[in-house]
């Protein structure tokens, strides 16, 4: 390369998408928002940039050094946004006038973390959010576990569980265990019980939570407790015997749970895990995650849960609500490892080999009549040898390619090839509309 | 609001987007990849920040104050792409090798310009590019020609026009009137033609570019030629009589022409319009804008053209191509003034009021039966007034609503309301997907 050329080159930590990897990622986001569409979720934009008082909020010294923070033309301080939730705070506080509640939104969008880069951390990353603010009745949880539920279906996943829990109920426990006042510190414990063992949660419990050994080994039975939903509830039953707050978590899981199980769903699916805390979040009722069978290790491909008030930063209008959030990278990752990917660069089904190169206008013509019939057709733009072109069409994925040279156009006829099965027909080019769309389903 | 609430705002020039407007958006973008994957686009994504020296490139000094660079956490010197093509000519730099040629790829996305704010214009707004590169092949133009064209009519549009134009017939036509190597700074003054009025380009025409004012005379002739294409086509040949390059414009065009022809487009579609020159930008042959006829005003909705090589900056290698960019956010302004948005915020077009409370589950199962036959539902969280439900439903936009009190539960049927053409009829729960999936349409 010249000296005067610029290196072509990404920041760290950031990644171009090439067709292989954007056609799946835009297959689950397309999924998301069709499922999200079908519960009456309704898509809203925010910007990419905010104001720093905005996204600092109350945040941490954690959140301003992953900050992309800059001082714009302006003179103002500004920052890209580093979740979907915040903005959406900002907005309701903003809209919420106007809009009236219930709101049920979703939206998809670039967040931005200059966090330390992993492997399959990216510093830009997709998210895709939906919530129900301004309502605090229970079938607002039970239809967003039905979302998760139905969009794991939708992306093609059959091993795969929805875990709930309530903080209530983990409160309410804790209330019973004398440590109502160390719940913040027990339930941060808690949530790393996946990730560092009960030794370490144990440790962690006595040092910083000030637990007795005896409570944190309660606590962790608590986690430890398993069985189907029925078992689990039968066996909280006592544990949150006595304190009201507990009582009524309990309620609340038996309310979705019941309203799960009506919707059809089968009891593996959406399951009871009372080890789920979701200990650094602002949840107050309903926690989820989401997990697949067949990749545990990943972690949660979808979290979320129930708080009290969404936008209190902003507004003095207490908006509570519950949600989740998709994480489309993480998911897309999984998807790759588990092999559920057609590593398919091509975006029309069939390409149409250019072949006779005094009948261009031919080409068009039948490429255009093809898509009028709603089959997505490839043109080669230039007569080059057929060899070359297939070899092009194999390489980018393409299901069916039709070939037409001199006599077929005379015949009025083609060879249409399999690609995947690698057989190939004489059809006539009256009849290819309606044979291609056969052969794609 | 208290002093201790953070005022919620957006940045001067950015805004949110509320699913009135939102939903149209998606309802364009989705316009727009459906038929770019029809003609085979592949998607890509590209990331939000680049290096600076990758976007400012040979730009000038517009583009630097326009620009939203900074300093990252790590020291380098970044900024915010402030349009998808020199994100994607780095990209290309970068991947071509692997991807092989031609490539087609399509990019939607947000990009940043710190522009002075005007009505309509924001300082990020979203673009929604296709490319074909690595060829030279006229049949790429004539395909996008019709990329563009499919689109409109896909958007809902009847009267609109392509317009197209061809770089060399334009420098054929200067070369014949000794203009050639004005040619730069002649078709600069041409291309405000439709903003500035005749007298005023002449007057650039002859103090910037050097013309005689009869040169200048010829050259405002050449773009007021009319009539229909053949008539155009025919009036071209003897001023680019002896140049080449006319020539080969000439002939370019009439390909471009004849291709969409065979395709079945109608001519007034696709026109020729000697005023477009696109002076500006580096296009080497095609041109092509896009008007609507009810509101010309608003400028091109979608313009583009053919280039002779892309990424110069970062790769000796010659990366030909043709393509096109659809103002997403110009086109959501003209659809809103022409009438054509249809206010729903309302992502499900059926609404399910929440009438008995014990029932809360039964309206879950209802929905969720709904669901599974393909009709998005909407179900009220809480059991309040059917007065307040209907008018949550009117004010978002459904089209359906759905009303099972106790005594339809026990009957096994509801009244199904058409909010729209407001009536009612009473429908057995048995048949109601069917029902609602044939109101539908």
């Amino acid at each position: 390369m010249g000296s005067d050329k610029i290196q072509p080159r990404t920041l760290k930590g950031f990644r171009d998408l090439t067709p292989e990897m954007m056609i799946p990622r835009e297959g689950i986001v397309a999924a998301a928002k069709g499922v999200y569409e079908s519960f009456g979720f309704s898509p809203i934009d925010t910007p990419a940039l905010e104001y720093t008082e905005i996204l600092l909020g109350k945040g941490g010294a954690e959140t301003d050094k992953q900050l992309y923070r800059f001082t714009d033309n302006g003179g103002r301080d500004v920052a890209l946004r580093f979740d979907l939730t915040i903005p959406f705070a900002r907005f309701a506080a903003q809209h919420i006038g106007s809009l009236g509640t219930p709101f049920k939104r979703y939206h998809v969008g670039p967040v931005w973390r200059g966090e330390n880069t992993q492997r399959g951390r990216y510093r830009e990353f997709v998210q895709c959010d939906f919530d129900t603010i301004g309502t605090t009745s229970i079938v607002a949880d039970t239809e967003s576990t039905l979302v998760i539920h139905d969009l794991f279906v939708a992306l093609g996943f059959e091993r795969f569980s929805v875990r709930l829990n309530n903080r209530k109920v983990l409160s309410g426990v804790l209330e019973c265990l004398d440590l109502a006042d160390q719940a913040e510190n027990v339930l941060r414990a808690l949530d790393k019980l996946a990730k560092i063992g009960p030794e370490k949660v144990t440790a962690e419990m006595v040092s910083t939570a000030g637990c007795s050994e005896a409570q944190a080994a309660e606590v962790l039975a608590l986690a430890a407790i398993t069985g189907d939903n029925a078992a689990i509830l039968t066996a909280l039953e006592p544990l949150v015997g006595h304190s009201k707050q507990g009582q009524q978590g309990l309620a609340e899981l038996t309310a979705v749970l019941e309203g799960v199980q009506a919707a059809g769903v089968a009891e593996g699916r959406v399951r009871l895990d009372l080890s789920i805390a979701r200990g650094l979040d602002y949840y107050t009722g309903t926690v989820f995650e989401t997990f697949l069978d067949d990749l545990e290790g990943i972690g949660s491909c979808c979290s979320g849960g129930r708080y009290d008030d969404l936008a209190s930063l902003y507004t003095k209008q207490a908006l509570p609500g519950v949600g989740a959030s998709l994480g489309v990278d993480r998911l897309l990752a999984a998807m790759e490892e588990l092999g559920m990917l057609e590593g398919r660069a091509a975006s029309a089904p069939v390409f149409l080999a250019f072949f006779d190169a005094e009948r261009a206008s031919d080409y068009v013509a039948l490429a255009a009549r093809l898509r009028a019939a709603g089959v997505g057709v490839e043109l080669y733009p230039e007569p080059r040898k057929l060899g070359a072109q297939l070899k092009y069409a194999d390489r980018r994925g393409h299901r069916l390619a039709i070939i037409v040279g001199p006599d077929e156009w005379k015949a009025g006829c083609c060879q249409l090839k399999d690609l995947d099965a690698k057989t190939s027909d004489e059809v006539a080019l009256d009849d290819l509309a309606s044979v291609c769309l056969q052969r794609l389903g």
